[in-house]
């Protein structure tokens, strides 16, 4: 597709929501169509979905049915928003995408989802269609849970689902997001997300000059 | 599973419902522990996925997304509520179950899903289980899509998302229920439902009796 798929990725508190919003601008500045759109919850029915998985208590449900839930979220997205505007040649930056659903369902719970089931969700749901590169922010569990926290304090509706699984589970988390790098390194990009926004920001505009040439 | 399932099946207007609770005050009256239940909508999660499945625009999502979410919804139903109840040995009379994804997303749509998507998310959220017997009620489209209309117009809050499909599309509906009997004899009878409450319940009786016994 004539557009780019970008995808950003890693744990809780890690930074890749202010730094989509920072590469949004840029690419903006520079006469760029670009859409910010995020997972789960890209689309109207998304903001529903949403709603279901990350409120409330962590075992409403298995991690099957979230993971299917996750995955009808992703089609919705696709099919609805990220397809259409790829079509158009605009660039798509998205807050998590499906390596979310494996670190979190298959590295990082302690009753993990097969990993040959979530592949076959991928395959249902997505076909054979790739992100043109994934940006994995990497960062200490401890400064990123203290920082989603201070975030979700001001938030009415508290977004901590995922949050209360302790810090083990996020350690867990942080590893599954590196090993996902490594298995895929053509398309993800592992950043050290702990130094301040604007510097983690130099970095981002380098790698996308590298991988896509000047904008 | 010391308990029984079985599934109550057919078009929209057709009786299931009306059926399936006169058989669980039937088994109760005879000191049967009995859960009647329905999908979509069988717990707490899936009455907001039944919300987002059977409300609204016929085209507010593709059908494969459709297909995440029943499934989602069967997950969650299954593990909460179906298995734990076979697991305590009782009766279990749900309100549709996967044959009605099929007869619907890969009979009845004009954009059909593919069957072995649909099986392999039956292998997903179900796995080898299926029910001890699947109750298919036929009735000539019309008379049922009249019934149904009449019933919604009761409402308020129209669950017509399906009814709105026109009459070919129930057409091919009910014959992918048929086929699913043809294909699966052990597991599904097709009972016709054109006949009265009553003679229809006595129809349900008799089926029960001959296959698990006097109750």
């Amino acid at each position: 597709m004539p557009g780019k798929f970008i995808t950003f990725e890693g744990g809780e508190g890690c930074g890749k929501s202010t730094q989509l919003a920072l590469l949004k601008e840029y690419l903006q500045k520079r006469g760029q169509n670009v859409v910010a759109t995020k997972e789960p919850g890209g689309t109207e029915i998304g903001l529903e979905l949403r709603h279901l998985l990350v409120t409330g208590d962590k075992d409403k449900m298995d991690a099957v049915a979230e993971a299917l839930l996750y995955y009808a979220d992703r089609r919705i997205h696709m099919s609805q928003k990220v397809w259409p505007a790829l079509e158009a040649g605009q660039w798509v930056l998205s807050d998590r995408f499906a390596d979310s659903t494996v670190a979190y369902q298959y590295y990082g719970y302690d009753k993990k989802v097969d990993k040959k089931l979530l592949d076959s969700l991928y395959q249902i749901a997505v076909g054979d269609f790739k992100p043109d590169l994934t940006l994995i922010f990497d960062l200490d569990v401890e400064v990123g849970l203290a920082r989603s926290y201070a975030k979700a304090a001001g938030m009415t509706e508290k977004e901590t689902r995922h949050e209360s699984r302790g810090t083990a589970f996020h350690q867990r988390l942080r590893q599954g997001f590196l090993e996902i790098a490594k298995r895929d390194p053509a398309r993800c990009i592992v950043l050290d997300a702990d130094k301040s926004i604007e510097d983690l920001h130099q970095d981002v505009i380098r790698i996308i000059t590298e991988r896509f040439g000047l904008v």
